[in-house]
């Protein structure tokens, strides 16, 4: 009821002004080539062969190191290959940070070698390291509120054990320990920092990378990552009540600014060119791994999504943008760097989101639209329900992770919710390999993402991007 | 019937000469302290708090580094401070090995890091590393068949992928691969050496070491194991078909000679002191890890066993001696030194057996020793049974790792098989963590040692220890 009466004032409002109020819907005919590409995605092993191919001839490709050039080569003769109509790239231009060596041990009172990590803009202890004593917190609330006359001139090591969930959002509470720790313990004074690695294998000897908050200018001290076990065994050497000495020796550090690209490949919009929908994935990876589920995977399913519309017997009507974005990382740097540039387009993107979770199915769809664009979401929606999609229409739509910049600017916005129960395992670690992906689960986001943007490109009407729009959606908190 | 006309024939031999024919038995009184010790050990974390001693105080402790000093000194200060009658050390020289560190990356076509980790008694690379092409082989069976031709001045790389078993039987193959490989690679010409883990971890990149079968004055080439996710990585980079370049970097090799020792303590018998029953563990482990299932649990299981039966209101009949082994890892050493200084005096061995497979529970027991001492057995196996031990009467029984030195010298044993299905997930890796043990399981193991040290400490009558005896009861196969 509720429904017939909006469509009968949409179509009174598109008769009596033809904008604004008429409300946008997905034509029959895309509705059912959606299904059909939906379909051919689930049997479709494009997304499958581009993740092996990059973390197979790339490897891993660190922002700013010698592969994240190769990276780029990749990412350009991929594109082309693949027969998107337009390939180009947009400079990015960000703080260099390299990891040369790493390493840290108790030396007191049971010696012995300790498997950490340094973490993104730490820079490198003194020549022949920097040895200190430990002081254990349980939260970064326990650091808050700690005399700095407590931490002066010690480690301190947060230690916060992160737990699985299907939506990941344990990481929140994980990533901020890594992220707000270390500018808060050089606040206090602190000589380094070492937190219990913001990860969910509890059992495996491998520590987890990623980005701290330090800011430039202002102090910043070595900081690394323990790897579970050996946060279980430093918590055992100080439960002896001794003073417990730890000595890092991380050579690492900002050395200058390096400017790499967003790589960009596009399915050309038949009628409307220049309005986008915008997908993509970030291909710069942490150096340990290969970068396989992050965030090969992204780049992956929205080439190879694109590549199922590009192979339709006539293009979108609107242009289907992929990007892959450069250094995300270390801040975001390629996704800023692309707002940064596109903001004032920002009405032309009709609608857009990334991938950056890793590999598993999607099972959550929710949007960031205007009011008379949401009956064309439930069209979307009831194309992917068949595949395990659900569509929760209270939550935002947050555009993913470079794209969330986007989607501040005011770009209507999906968040397409993959399952990440396993992510954090291998997430920011040596484990992001190729093997962590299950092909078909690969699929399955491919199909979600070829159907949605395929319905987007072709819908009557928009989905209400304009500048400043959904700034008050929650997306961001 | 039959078992009954066997104790008839032995009563009268018993009566006749007093020797030999007799059959032993296990007195009821002690069948009754057995069941006690078992349940008691079900309840008792002693073993748990031993092996998280030794890997949280000393933690890694590779024979031969400055560890395996520490492991002594630990040794001996914790059989003093269980009460134990008497503590010792007797010596075990060897060749010392020393990994200094250690890397390797794919060079062409695609350059990228590999994790890998050097093999003992691999000589390291000429400095600036070994730089080679890669040929494959999918087994050793392949390597023997090679014509040397096609491995001359290359890296030989055997891609041998080891199964999960209860068992652990398939280690038989896997360690070949590391053990015969090398020599054989060498023998023919090759450059350098690769496998790929000889671990069930399919898709942990932690790297297994483990002994080579390199012999003193032959031909050595420089050899290490890949993870697992690297080995398929280089698969998937082989099957380009373009030649492959692989760099290692080895700093390690044998610089010398080092006399450690076996740590021993005794719980003296009361009536034939000098008659011993025999359990133990290696005190040495790898050093990636802090040697908890490999084996810290079992110098723990024997420990608390043998605290155990100390602890009971009268010390046992005869002797119960831990054994502590030195340097089992590279070849055993300790085991063969005991063997050689012990071996003049088997008949004095009562019954011996080794825990060396982890912390699972022990799930089968089997025994090489005379057939009049066939039925004490079973009564063991009787005591044992409620606690998840099937008894196999057809299987030999070997004595575990470096007792089994002490059975090919005729000592009779047993073997007490632990559940090893994930004990080579971790086995000679950095993962060899303290986590890894269930401390319900590792004291299911001291129940069976202290229920069957105890049975045959009392028993009336030997198992049939004598210079020679059990030579062909192939358990050295």
């Amino acid at each position: 009821m509720r429904r017939i009466s909006v469509t009968v004032l949409a179509v009174g409002s598109l008769i009596a002004c033809g904008i604004a109020a008429a409300a946008t819907t997905i034509p029959a005919a895309a509705v059912r080539t959606a299904e059909q590409l939906r379909d051919r995605a689930l049997q479709d092993d494009t997304a499958y062969r581009i993740v092996s191919s990059l973390t197979t001839e790339v490897g891993p490709r660190m922002a700013g190191s010698d592969a994240d050039l190769r990276a780029r080569e990749w990412a350009v003769a991929k594109f082309k290959a693949l027969g998107f109509d337009k390939v180009y790239t947009e400079p990015v231009t960000f703080p260099l940070w390299q990891r040369r060596s790493e390493s840290g041990a108790i030396v007191a009172p049971f010696p012995q070698p300790l498997v950490l990590t340094a973490l993104g803009y730490s820079p490198g202890t003194p020549r022949g390291g920097l040895t200190a004593q430990v002081v254990k917190f349980d939260s970064l609330d326990a650091l808050k509120a700690a005399d700095p006359a407590s931490v002066r001139g010690k480690i301190v090591y947060i230690d916060y054990r992160m737990h699985r969930e299907k939506d990941g959002h344990d990481y929140g509470k994980g990533s901020a320990v890594r992220t707000a720790g270390p500018p808060l313990a050089a606040a206090k004074g602190a000589a380094g920092y070492l937190l219990r690695s913001a990860g969910t294998d509890a059992h495996q000897r491998i520590a987890h990378t990623g980005v701290t908050g330090f800011r430039m200018g202002e102090k910043s001290i070595p900081a690394a990552a323990l790897s579970s076990p050996d946060a279980d065994q430093l918590n055992r050497v100080l439960a002896y009540g001794k003073p417990v000495t730890v000595k890092l020796d991380l050579d690492c550090g900002i050395v200058g600014e390096y400017t790499g690209a967003n790589v960009i490949g596009e399915v050309t919009g038949r009628k409307y060119p220049d309005q986008v929908v915008a997908i993509g994935g970030h291909l710069d990876s942490w150096d340990p791994g290969t970068g396989a589920i992050d965030d090969g995977a992204g780049v992956a399913i929205a080439m190879a999504a694109a590549k199922l519309i590009h192979d339709l017997p006539q293009r979108p009507d609107r242009t289907i943008r992929v990007i892959a974005f450069a250094n995300e990382e270390m801040g975001l740097w390629g996704g800023r760097a692309y707002a940064d540039k596109h903001g004032d387009e920002v009405a032309k993107f009709q609608l857009g989101t990334e991938s950056d979770f890793g590999a598993g199915p999607v099972w959550r769809m929710s949007a960031s639209v205007k009011p008379s664009a949401r009956d064309a979401i439930r069209q979307i929606a009831n194309v992917l329900a068949p595949i395990g999609v659900a569509y929760d229409a209270k939550r935002p739509g947050g555009g993913g992770s470079d794209l969330s910049q986007m989607h501040a600017k005011g770009m209507a916005a999906l968040s397409l919710t993959q399952d990440g129960t396993h992510y954090f395992d291998w997430h920011h670690t040596a484990n992001d390999t190729l093997d962590k992906i299950n092909p078909k689960e690969l699929a399955q986001n491919v199909a979600v993402y070829a159907a949605f943007s395929y319905m987007a490109a072709q819908a009557d009407g928009d989905f209400g991007s304009a500048p400043g729009a959904f700034a008050d959606d929650g997306a961001g908190e």
